[in-house]
């Protein structure tokens, strides 16, 4: 990352899979990005492996234009925050404006309550390739797809190249 | 159950819902019925709380004519359910053929893999309600939905009336 002090949101909520919000949160901040735990309420939130992070923010506590990427972790979390109004509402904003978003996993099935896969090339953990598709999604069975500002992943084995990607999609966009 | 002797079909995988499967398995038994524990592989399997249940044949061993009711308990057992394609033909099978299939928490995710959900009611944890309107269900919030030879419930504390009306669908219907 060229541009220091760019911001991430990413959000979290009981059994998330605990390396897939780590990993990517560690990577991005070795690169000089600020990483910001969002979940429905502030404070401790469980992994299913059970380590844990702490929510920085909740969603009435951030306006979505605050950050430069979406990151969606997987695990229990997404089926637990995709109930969640304001949850959808904030990945609504990053997917209506372009915004980078990035899920891995079970991440889409946030993206599938937002009703923003629709004609949408991506992949995530098999076991809701279903799902994608019923939503209109082209599911796809690749460690990285990059569908313009969707980045996704499938599984803990594919972070290295999904945290290069997050990385690269921070880059500012060259001077012409 | 006037019909001793009736053959239930309960398919399982591991991180199943414990209680989604142990309450309907003892109920239906102590009505007279047979439940016959299916997998992908024979063996213990490992429900979410840690308890067990035994696979008593594979998808291989049997044929869904066999038996006179498929049970899909909840949990994390349907999303690894869903991704056989054993699992998905024996259960398209019982809704092809009209037989009762009943549905707890997370189980009709095997449904809309079996892509059998079309214009039918049904009721699921909320969790997977987006999941279920995607494929064509009409989804409601209520304790137990019957719609047809379609039986489904939403969480463990709904099991009293779902038990129950497992025993009512096994019961031979009234000689006119």
């Amino acid at each position: 990352m060229q541009q220091p002090g760019m911001q991430v949101a990413m959000v979290l909520a009981k059994n998330y899979e605990d390396i897939e919000a780590t990993s990517p949160k560690d990577f991005l901040e070795a690169h000089g990005a600020t990483v910001t735990v969002i979940g429905a309420e502030l404070g401790e939130i469980v992994g299913k492996k059970g380590g844990s992070l702490t929510a920085d923010a909740t969603f009435d506590d951030v306006q979505p234009d605050q950050f430069d990427m979406l990151i969606i972790p997987g695990g229990g979390a997404p089926e637990n925050l995709r109930i969640v109004d304001a949850a959808v509402a904030f990945t609504q904003d990053f997917m209506a404006s372009n915004r980078p978003v990035a899920a891995i996993c079970h991440g889409p099935q946030l993206l599938i309550s937002a009703k923003v896969l629709d004609g949408r090339t991506l992949t995530s953990v098999n076991k809701i390739r279903d799902d994608i598709t019923n939503a209109g999604g082209h599911y796809v069975d690749e460690a990285l797809v990059v569908d313009g500002n969707l980045i996704t992943s499938r599984v803990p084995d594919d972070l290295p190249v999904f945290n290069q990607a997050l990385v690269e999609a921070l880059r500012p966009a060259p001077v012409s």
